[in-house]
Order: C-alpha cells, then sequence, then structure tokens
C-alpha cells in the first residue's frame, strides 16, 4: 500500500492518562514534517485499568506484569515494531517485559542517564522526584550509579510531598496540573539542590505535567522529552530542531 | 482480567497527528477520574500516511478509502468497539466506512449540528471555517440544513486564506499553531460574521489548534470537544463538569 521506510511505534500507556497524551503529542512534535504524511505510524494502547506500579513494587498490590503483557500483545498484533511505556515505575518491570514480549522495548531509565551524561558532562550527583515505587525500586540509582553519578532523594517528608502531588486528591493522577501540585514539587526539589543536586530527574512521567523547568534555578531532565526524541531516531523518523521557531 | 463495564474506544488518527492528540486529550480531560483506572481504555492508531482528503474530494487524488479501512481494521483487531475519526473532511466517506466497518462510528458533523442547535437555540446561520474538501463536500450545509440552520461559507478569497491557515508553509499541518494561522482564520471568521453567521463552526480538526475562542466574539463550535464528550457518554465513561476547576 505505501513503501515502509520507518518503523510503527506502540506506545504502552494510561499509567496514567495524562502523561501518556503528552508522550504521544512530544513524539509528534519532536518530529521534522511539513504534511500529514512525513509523521510516524503511532499505535498507542492507553491501558489505564493496569493496576498501580508503586502499590505493586511496594505493598504487595495486583501484579501489572500480566497486564503489562496483555497490552504489549494488543500492540504487538496491530503492527508495533518498538515499543515505548510512558511510565518510569512500570520500568522496574522491564526486564521481565522484555523476556515475555519479542518487541524491542525502549529503555526510558537508560536513555534518561545517557541523555544527562552527556548533555550536563561532569555532573556528579542528581536529585530525584519520582513514585515511592520508583525510588524504591532503585532503578535510576543503579543506572546513575554505573557513570558515576550520584542519585540524591528527598527525605520521608519530601517523598510524602511527591506522593500528594501525584497521588492526592488535588493532585495530577485526579487532574489538577496547576500550582498545587507544582508549588509540593518544587519545594521538594528545593531541598535536593540545598544538599547538592547539580540537576533534578522528572522521574514519574506525571511531574513534567505540573512542574515547569522555569520553577527550577537548574535543569529538569525530562525522560519524556529525552524519551520521544530517541524514539522518533530509533524508529527511523526525521528529529526537528527543538523548540519550534 | 477484569470486569468491562466500559466500551474500549477507538479513534483512527493522524489526519493529522496534532489534531489526534488534542482529541486524545479532550477524552481524557472530560473524563471524571480521580485514579488511572477510572479512565477509558483508548486504541489510537496515529496513520498519517492515509491521502490528503481534500485532494481526494476535490482533485482526484488518491483515495483514502482503502487507508481508512485498513486503519479501522487495525482498530477492531486491536479490541475497539466504537471509533471516532477526529479529521473532519475525513466524514465525507463517513457512509462508505460504515459498509465497509463492523466498527460503529461516531459522526462528528452530526454531533456539532446536534450540539448547535440544542445549545444555542434558535440560531439561523453558521458561519463554516474548514478544508476546501469539507466545503464543497457539503457534509456540513447539508447537517445543518435538515434543522434550519443555514451554513455560511467564505468567498474565494477567504477560503484561500483558510487553506493557507491549514496546509501553508507555515500553517498548522507543518507544526504552526501560532498568531499566523489564528490571525488569517480570525479575519475570515470575522467576514462570515459581518454576512450574518451567529457563530462559527471550527470544521477542520486543525482549526481550534490554532484558533481561540476568545480571539471571537461569537461562540467558536467545536466538533473535536463536542465529539470528545459524545464518545465518553456513548463508551460508558463518567463525564467530567467543564471546565476543570
Amino acid at each position: 500500500m505505501n513503501k515502509k521506510t520507518t518503523r510503527t511505534v506502540g506506545i504502552l500507556g494510561g499509567m496514567g492518562p495524562e502523561a501518556t497524551v503528552r508522550f504521544f503529542e512530544l513524539i509528534v512534535k519532536n518530529t521534522d514534517a511539513a504534511v500529514d504524511q512525513e509523521h510516524l505510524r503511532i499505535i498507542i494502547y492507553n491501558f489505564p485499568q493496569i493496576p498501580d506500579r508503586t502499590r505493586a513494587v511496594l505493598y504487595g498490590g495486583q501484579n501489572p506484569v500480566p497486564w503489562l503483557v496483555k497490552g504489549l500483545k494488543v500492540l504487538e498484533k496491530a503492527g508495533a515494531e518498538l515499543v515505548a511505556i510512558p511510565c518510569l515505575t512500570a520500568h522496574y518491570f522491564l526486564p521481565e517485559l522484555s523476556r515475555r514480549s519479542r518487541l524491542p522495548l525502549l529503555d526510558l531509565v537508560t536513555e534518561t542517564v545517557r541523555w544527562t551524561t552527556s548533555s550536563l558532562p561532569g555532573i556528579r550527583k542528581v536529585g530525584l522526584l519520582a513514585t515511592e515505587g520508583t525510588v524504591a525500586s532503585g532503578i535510576f540509582h543503579k543506572a546513575f550509579a554505573r557513570r558515576q553519578v550520584q542519585v540524591l532523594e528527598p527525605g520521608a517528608a519530601g517523598q510524602k510531598k511527591v506522593m500528594e502531588a501525584i497521588y492526592g486528591r488535588q493532585g495530577i493522577k485526579a487532574g489538577f496540573t496547576g500550582s498545587g501540585p507544582a508549588r509540593l514539587l518544587q519545594e521538594v526539589a528545593g531541598e535536593l539542590i540545598s544538599s547538592g543536586a547539580q540537576a533534578i530527574i522528572a522521574g514519574c512521567t506525571e511531574i513534567p505535567l505540573a512542574l515547569k523547568p522555569r520553577r527550577l534555578p537548574l535543569p529538569l531532565v525530562d525522560p519524556m522529552n529525552i524519551g520521544a526524541r530517541a524514539l522518533i531516531i530509533r524508529a527511523g523518523g526525521r528529529l526537528r530542531e527543538w523548540p519550534l521557531p
């Protein structure tokens, strides 16, 4: 029907849906295209019923792996050739998912570490804003440690604020992306910067929905944007200079 | 695996991709959900290689129907139970698509007419901003005529401005959603209002990406938002009061 020179991108999303919208948007906005037809084929499965990842990692909640595998199968059948999962806590399960699916999975944690160490050379300490599940799983700590970068995490009170910003009744997952969650995240980022962090990792895909880079005196590293750009390159798409004129 | 009380929504998109992002976002933002798991399952096929609809309607360009049918099959196989196509020019082909696919298709034109006549009672004339393909196809004219509403369309010079805003080198499909396209569309809307239009129909899904309601002295009717809300109801989701507090 048409010559295929690019790979069809799959997105296993819904964790949460707003983060998935933004990830899709970042792929579209980062693609250099003058007409519709120059954009990438993308299949998105927004599957929000996947059990909460933090609850599974920390509190013996329902295992999301069978659900994630099911979602990957839907994408594979629909023709996806390369998949990203815009939920960083879900990356804890990536090794198991890689064993159980034939689809190549983009590792947003690895991409984030690669971007950080190459774009901010000499960096020694980063602050991590993420869910309890991601913090406790150590996925960022381990990946950064391999590049001699230390990950600072918030204290108990700070971590509670981060969870409130993401999961609270007036939190990001409830649709509130305004100043409430932003202020909580900004406070915790400030504490991490005081402790020596040279950049802040937006280690949960919900965080950049509320916390904007201009609110911080140091770089806010966004795995979503890094991942979107990595995905375009791997899919064979054309990368747009950022930002759009 | 989980009890299904809602239908899986399918979106056949990519016409263009930015409009598809916005349509997805409108579904998520219009859904009343406090946690991820309360959101709808959505499968999106962003298939931008579908040949240009206006070119097919008007200039004997490649027929997009086989591509649209192929896209619907992908969505059906992936589990979609109810589909919307966020491209109004593509609605010209809806009767043929309905015959060739078993999936129920939401008709954004019909939904727009229904919303307009019920929300703006007594309305007699609307102005149409749309692609040449949509204007020439008469899909809005016919649907509004059944409810005794007259559709005013721009003159030749005005229609050229609309096409420039959508397809131009600095147009919406090339990623420019700022003041350039907005000004062109605003000018043409002004002419339609001078001719007696009591509301402006954003009759191409690209238009609300650039033209914001506050730029007009009269209502800007947005088939994307109307369609997103109709889709949530039909899928069995919970509608959020709009706008979000």
